[in-house]
Order: C-alpha cells, then structure tokens, then sequence
C-alpha cells in the first residue's frame, strides 16, 4: 500500500501549518476592519454549476465525477464562480430579519482551497487555498479604491516593506484585440524586442507596444488612486502601469497586481473590477471588484524575507513543566495549569516516570524556549526552578515571578 | 440549471460563518495552550488508504472517484486515518532540524471538514467539519487526563456552564459480548427495562445491567480521574458512567463524553483512549489518546444558550462612515481610514451620490451600531456627528473622541 499523499496535494505539519495559519490570521481582521464578512460554500457543486465557465482548460482540470446517487459533481475549482451562485441564490431574499439575507453591495471573503488537476511538473499543485476578497453589487472608483486600499493594508500587516500596487484599467487597450494584450502582458517576462516581434506575428504594428507605454492613466484610474490615497495608501506605493493585463476577457475595468522587489517568483496576488461574472446565475449584470491573494507565494515570500514572528516559527509552547518524580507530580500539574491560566502555553511532561534528561531533551527537540523543574528543595521554598534552554541558565523563582517575566 | 447546493452539502453566509470562525478562534488558543499544534491534510487520499477502515457503512458512504489520472481516490472521511498516515509517513524521521519531523508524544489539532454520502433525511449533514485534538505516542494516565483537562478548558471557554465530562473505561465491559454493549449504550434514550429485554434477545443475563450499573471506576480511571482535577478540572464537572460505552470496537481505554445539561439533542463531543489504530500504516501498535468537538450541534446549543458574543451575532462592523457630498469625500474616507488606524472596524458607504437617508437604510440593514457623518458645518469645528442608530442620539465630537468612545 502507497503510504503517501497523492501528487500535486500536500500535508501540512504544525511547522508548515503554523505560517499558514498565522498570514490568515493576520488578514482576517484586516478584511474584517473594512466591512468584508466571510462566506464558506461547499467542496462539491453541480457538474453543470461549474462546467463551461472557465474555459476548456477549466473543464479539462476540474475534478468532477458521479457520486452515490448519480448525480454529476465537481470539486470547487476557484470561488467566483461559487459566489456568483451565492448572490444569485439568497440575492433576492430583501428583507434584513431573513438569515439568507444579503446586504448589496455585498462585501465578502473567503479562505478555502480549490482543486485543479494541474501538471504538477510544473511546480504547480492540485490542491491550494484562494484567499479572496470581493465587493459585489456597486461600480463606483470608490469600491475599487478600497478594495486597494485593504490590500495594502494586508501586505503591511504581514510585514511586506517593498510591495508595489500596480495598476491599470482594462481600457488602456480598448482599441486591441486580445491576442495583443496578451503579448504585451508578457513585456516584463520576454522584454520589448520580442513582444514586438510577437505583434508583428500577429500582424499588429508593432509601434503599438511604445503607444502603450506611454499612455497616461485613464480618469476613472486617476480618480481611484486619488481616492486609495486618501484612504491612506501611500502614493509611492501604487505605480500606474500602462502594460499590466491579467486575464483580459475577464476584467472590465481597474486591475491590480501586487509585485514585491524582493521577491523574483512573480505576483503576490492580483484582482480588479470584473462586471459581467457575478451576475451569471441571476440572469442580469452585477458589477463586482475582488483581489486573490497569492497564498502559497506570499509564505514563501515571507519566508524568505523572515517575517514569521518567533511564536510562528518556533515552539507554541513556552514552558515544558517537567515531572521530578512520581511524588511531587500534583505539584508540578497545578503549576502547569496555573501558567495556563495566566495566558501562558505551557506542556507538562506527559509520563511519571522518565528521567529528567530525557524530559529535557523533548523540549529541545520541540524548540520549547524553557523547562520548569519542581522538585523537593522547590516545593520546600515554595519556589519553581526555571531553565532557559538555550542559555542554559537556570534561576529560582516563585511561580508568579515566572508568570511575570514571561507574559 | 439547478442554481442551489446539493442536499446535504451548506453554504454558510456571514452570520453563519462568523459563529463558526468564533468556535475555531476560541478553541485554539486553548490547544495551543496545551501544545497541541495544528495539522492539514489533503481532501483526497489514494482510495486503498481509506477503504475498509470504517467497516462496510464507511465504504458505502464514502465519496470515491476515479481522477483524471486514472487513480482511485476518495475524500476525506474523518481526520483520524489521515493521522496514522501521517504518523506513518513521517514518523521515522529522528532529526528535529528535519522539516517532516514529528516529535513523539505527537500533539496535534485538525480542523478540516469530511465527506459522507448519509442520508440526509436522517438531518445529517454530507459535509461537515471535525475538529480533534490528539495525542499519540504515549500510553500514560496523564495523557488521558490532559486530553480530559483541554476538553474542559474547550467547553468553558466557549461559555457553556452546564456540561458535565461523562468518564468511563473500556475495563467495565470486559466480560460482555459487544452486542451486549451496544445494547447498555442506549441506556439514556430507552430505558433499563428495554434494555433488560433487548440483552435477554441476546441470551445475556439481564441482571448483567445492574451489575454494570452499581460498577466502581477501574484503577486506571480513578487515576485519571485524580489528574484531570489536578490540571484543574473541576470535580464536580466529571462523572463516572459505568454504562457510557461509545464505539468499542475502536476505543482500548478511557471513554469521554461531553454532556450539556440545557442540550437534549445529543452528546456535544466525545473521545477516549485507542491503541490499536495510529500505528495501522506504521506496522506497529502506537496508542493515542483524542476527542472530537461535536463542532454543528456546539454551535447549535451555543446558539440556543446565546452564548456568542454580540459582535459575533451582530455587525463586526462598528461605524458606517457616510459621504454626505462629494466635496467633503476627502475628510469622510480620511475618518475612515484613522478609524481603522484605532482598530475600529468601520466601513464608508461606497457611493459618492447617494443621499443620507439610503446610507442609513444601509447601516441599519447590516446593523451597523454607529454612523459618522461630516459635513460642512463638522468641517468647519474640526469634528464629526456620531449617531447611534439604535437610540438615535447624536453627539458633535472630535474623531478623537470618537475613537476613546468606541474602542
């Protein structure tokens, strides 16, 4: 039997699964301080839900199967899709009592993984969490503004110092075909020579690429960056970018891409305004702007740069409190629950009866900055023996002087 | 097209899924606090991993597949054979600098949602999430009284004040068939006289009840029992059941059972000692110890004691800050922005041309608490006008102010 994970799909142990779980952490009250609320829908949809709207390539990835009761399936394949039939399901519920009720415009995000049969050569897996934010029901400079603005906010608050927002509108290209667009989206991977060489391929004057280059920023984007500043981004932050694209048959107005100088892979995570999606499924427009942050990137990103706190990347736990002896265990648990109790993440030793050296070598093993040691001299003064690990010093103390010096 | 979710599968909306994010937030600090680290693993495993592992019921429910591929997969269907995978798979690694290793006793969390193709109509659920702690490598009484003390701590810190940590140990039934065990397990929903008759269906002596009945706790409990109270468990929030059975063909020692005295539905979690099933993959025995949220019907009886607090139930949002004309945008979305400096979660209604009385219709149907509003005259005193929507009252005050108030 393969006692393995299956390609493309990964475990997480408690080192991986800590930063994961911290950069949601850290975003989820940025998301929250805006007004975005969180949704959760479902692993499997309707086969036919999903079928058809992301492309060939979509159908051709997209997990999708018969289940117990003949129904065709699929696995989540991304989370627009899925809100699209959010709003179109409970988006006419109009009354504020009903639990179903959604408030337009409807500000939500969402944090949950998606399943793509990728090649997996291609450094790609087939299981990965969408962390998106989107802001549906209103198409003013000032939605997009915002969604901007908490985006910055976001990288700030994990500790990014060298992101840049970049940024365009889809119009920029209003008078290309897409074929174009997409040679051009690919200036900063191929250089301008060969993006010019491609358009002449395509039989587009190549000039083109220079006219581009040199456009200005459409009204509508220069009202939204004068508004993301004065909802506090810093202009040096946002850098207009006359030849960023994405996937242009899906954007309809500002796009956003977050690029960061020290992190070479590619984008952190990109989103813009998208107008003719979410209203799919309700059979009329609905405009919408939304940002996917790049989860796995932004971890490695991060990693690299170190900006995982020490309580991230190190132990949880604190304080390892070991067992002496058999007879002074009582002790030593009612100290291990006091330490809890004052906010302190504390594991007791969890057998009666091996050595001390051995209890300590379990706390190195698990980085566990500290020991506490009460035996018989301790419990006599009313004292603990507190060891740092890592120094190797050792001091005794009362329990509440400990509380006080590691809180 | 069907624009719904199929049976047995949910979305959850905001005030839905705020409530759960609620539950998972308190609880883990409480884990964390204990050393419990948290673990992820894939939704889909290579089918032969799962299958057979969960009796012939399991593999009927289960969801299976054949992928893109051409393998046999099936989804997730509890968190605990994925463990003993992962305690297969990475468990030999000896080197802490190795990124894979687990250090033995292995203490980790899971909260991730699992598949099962019930029958619906039975009001279950097809996905639903679990959410374990376990502790897997040691076999001593204190492992099983620190899992009983973090179950503890669980229930409190959510609030619930009325449970009681129902105990018992495999031991008691030593002598019984285990038909005659599943039979005393229903002794709470049918009473003893039907199950007298059902174990005299059996052939088993129906006075075997009162022998079980009037059982002492075995040694190991009672030093279980003694542990868990000196890691601070209170001892009247434990009770020995000598008929508490659970699952026996899975369990090997201590049995636990969370029992609310205001929820009559069922049992709002329950976990003990099993030895026999970490090490399935491993080729070894490998005891465990663990204990499983009941995470739907926790919310639901929180709900029903109204133990969520009002910024979970309500508006995470704090303040609506209204535009009241376009030229005064610039001082609306800069109050906004210091307001989320101050950690006030504050949305700004995101139309420029709206009039007042729609932002407020706005405010009221999200329950936003508080609206700001500036305009000419606010401008000109360098303040703000601060409603209250519930009562109506309305203050001209420094956003300073604002902000000592609401914070």
């Amino acid at each position: 039997m393969k006692v393995q994970t299956l390609k493309g799909f990964r475990d997480f142990l408690p080192s991986q699964a800590k930063k994961r779980q911290y950069v949601i952490d850290t975003l989820k009250p940025i998301f929250t301080s805006f007004g975005f609320e969180p949704l959760e829908t479902p692993v499997l949809e309707y086969e036919e839900l999903l079928l058809g709207k992301y492309g060939d390539e979509g159908d051709k990835l997209m997990y999708r199967f018969t289940d117990n009761g003949e129904r065709r399936v699929a696995m989540r394949y991304d989370q627009t899709v899925p809100l699209a039939r959010v709003v179109a399901q409970y988006g006419s519920t109009s009354s504020p009592q009903d639990q179903n009720f959604l408030p337009m415009p409807f500000k939500r995000y969402q944090v949950q993984p998606v399943w793509r049969a990728e090649n997996t050569q291609r450094g790609r897996f087939r299981e990965f969490v969408q962390c998106d934010i989107d802001t549906v029901g209103v198409d003013t400079p000032l939605s997009d503004a915002e969604v901007i603005s908490a985006v910055a906010r976001s990288y700030q608050a994990l500790g990014f110092q060298n992101f840049k927002v970049l940024l365009n509108d889809r119009a920029t290209f209003e008078t290309l075909p897409i074929k174009a667009i997409t040679i051009i989206d690919k200036l900063k991977k191929i250089g301008p020579e060969r993006v010019k060489e491609e358009l002449r391929n395509i039989n587009v004057d190549d000039a083109m690429l220079d006219e581009i280059t040199n456009k200005q920023p459409t009204a509508r984007l220069t009202d939204v960056m004068r508004l993301a500043a004065e909802l506090g981004v810093s202009e040096s932050a946002m850098q207009f970018e006359p030849t960023l694209a994405r996937g242009l048959d899906y954007y309809t107005g500002v796009i956003i891409e977050i690029e960061d100088a020290k992190y070479s892979v590619g984008s952190l995570g990109g989103g813009g305004r998208y107008d003719n999606l979410i209203g799919l499924f309700a059979g009329k427009q609905i405009p919408a702007v939304g940002f996917a942050f790049g989860f796995d990137r932004m971890i490695e990103a991060m990693d690299e740069q170190k900006l995982f706190p020490t309580d991230v990347t190190q132990s949880s736990t604190k304080i390892l409190v070991t067992i002496f002896n058999k007879n002074l265990l009582a002790q030593s648990l009612e100290a291990a629950s006091q330490l809890r109790d004052a906010g302190i993440a504390t594991e007791i030793y969890l057998s009666e009866t091996v050595p001390l050296d051995k209890q300590l070598k379990y706390a190195n093993q698990k980085a566990i900055p500290y020991v506490v040691i009460i035996g018989e001299d301790e419990v006599k003064e009313k004292k603990v023996t507190l060891k740092n690990l890592a120094t190797r010093d050792q001091q005794r103390l009362t329990l509440q002087s400990v509380i006080q010096k590691l809180s």
